[in-house]
């Protein structure tokens, strides 16, 4: 799919829905990809976004030592894959492979782009004060593509124990929040 | 509706994938409820959530103050009421009569329920580390209401600027996560 930039100022409107995330990291040569649904907006513009990666996952320790992830937004069409890398480890699996999802160059971070999900956020840790007793790391996000063929992207919504809810009717208001 | 107590185990399925909430709070008197969608889980169980509350709302002093809110979660037939509250600040308006919204009595916190939302959750606050930086409370849910007839709630999930997805189709996968 092509891709194309996308506005700063507007990346709080592809996360603060809350869709299932696909985080990717690049460490000692390799690359992982894991499921998270843990994550929250902070700031408008630089986009900050907090979230929590395990310190029991695969992925602490490359986000840690690296300071870089990417957060990549998939659809409803990418279920499998997201409950596939939810239920493997990158100890143990190349889950890129396993999946058959596409790592691709980022252009400002080291971690790969999952190119089959629709938006990809270049992030670089900008906080860790909250690591040590929440793993919750706080991203800047430094870059961001969208699929821009893509208008309303039926996103998934993790319910807990592999039971999602994708994105449905759209309802449009007046609003002044942003 | 009639609710019933929920385990704290599995609270984390109703904040994982992202709805809108509205925050309660009660101060010197005064109940408000504002729209808020900067959420995150931080762990499962005692269920802790981060959020944002920013400075410039009115419900910051009340929750700075008080320590205590209810996170109660809409479904897509409260939109109007949403976004009139996101619309809107208790220093001008008394949000609940202005929307036709009815404050119950929680258990274990002086902020109301929303007698109108499919779920409650009662919280305290755990931690002020992050207020100062990013405006961002680590809440702890004390006790938790669902309705019960309530099986697959239509949440809504805010993309910004009034737009909402509303949580549509399920779909159920083996998963070990969580």
């Amino acid at each position: 799919m092509a891709k194309r930039s996308y506005p700063l100022s507007r990346v709080y409107g592809l996360l603060e829905p809350g869709p299932v995330l696909l985080l990717t990291t690049a460490h000692e040569g390799q690359a992982n990809v894991m499921a998270m649904s843990w994550h929250t907006m902070l700031e408008f513009e630089p986009p900050l976004v907090g979230c929590v990666v395990s310190s029991r996952d695969f992925s602490f320790a490359a986000l840690k030592a690296t300071r870089q992830c990417v957060l990549n937004i998939p659809t409803a069409e990418l279920v499998d894959q997201v409950v596939g890398c939810g239920n493997t480890s990158g100890r143990r699996v190349d889950k890129f492979k396993r999946f058959g999802l596409t790592p691709l160059p980022a252009s400002s971070v080291a971690a790969p782009l999952v190119a089959e999900c629709y938006a990809n956020l270049e992030c670089r840790v900008a906080d860790t004060r909250l690591v040590n007793r929440y793993n919750f790391f706080v991203l800047e996000v430094q870059q961001a593509w969208v699929d821009a063929a893509c208008k309303v992207p039926r996103t998934l919504h993790h319910r807990g124990r592999g039971v999602f809810s994708v994105a449905g009717e759209t309802i449009r208001l007046p609003s002044r929040m942003k």
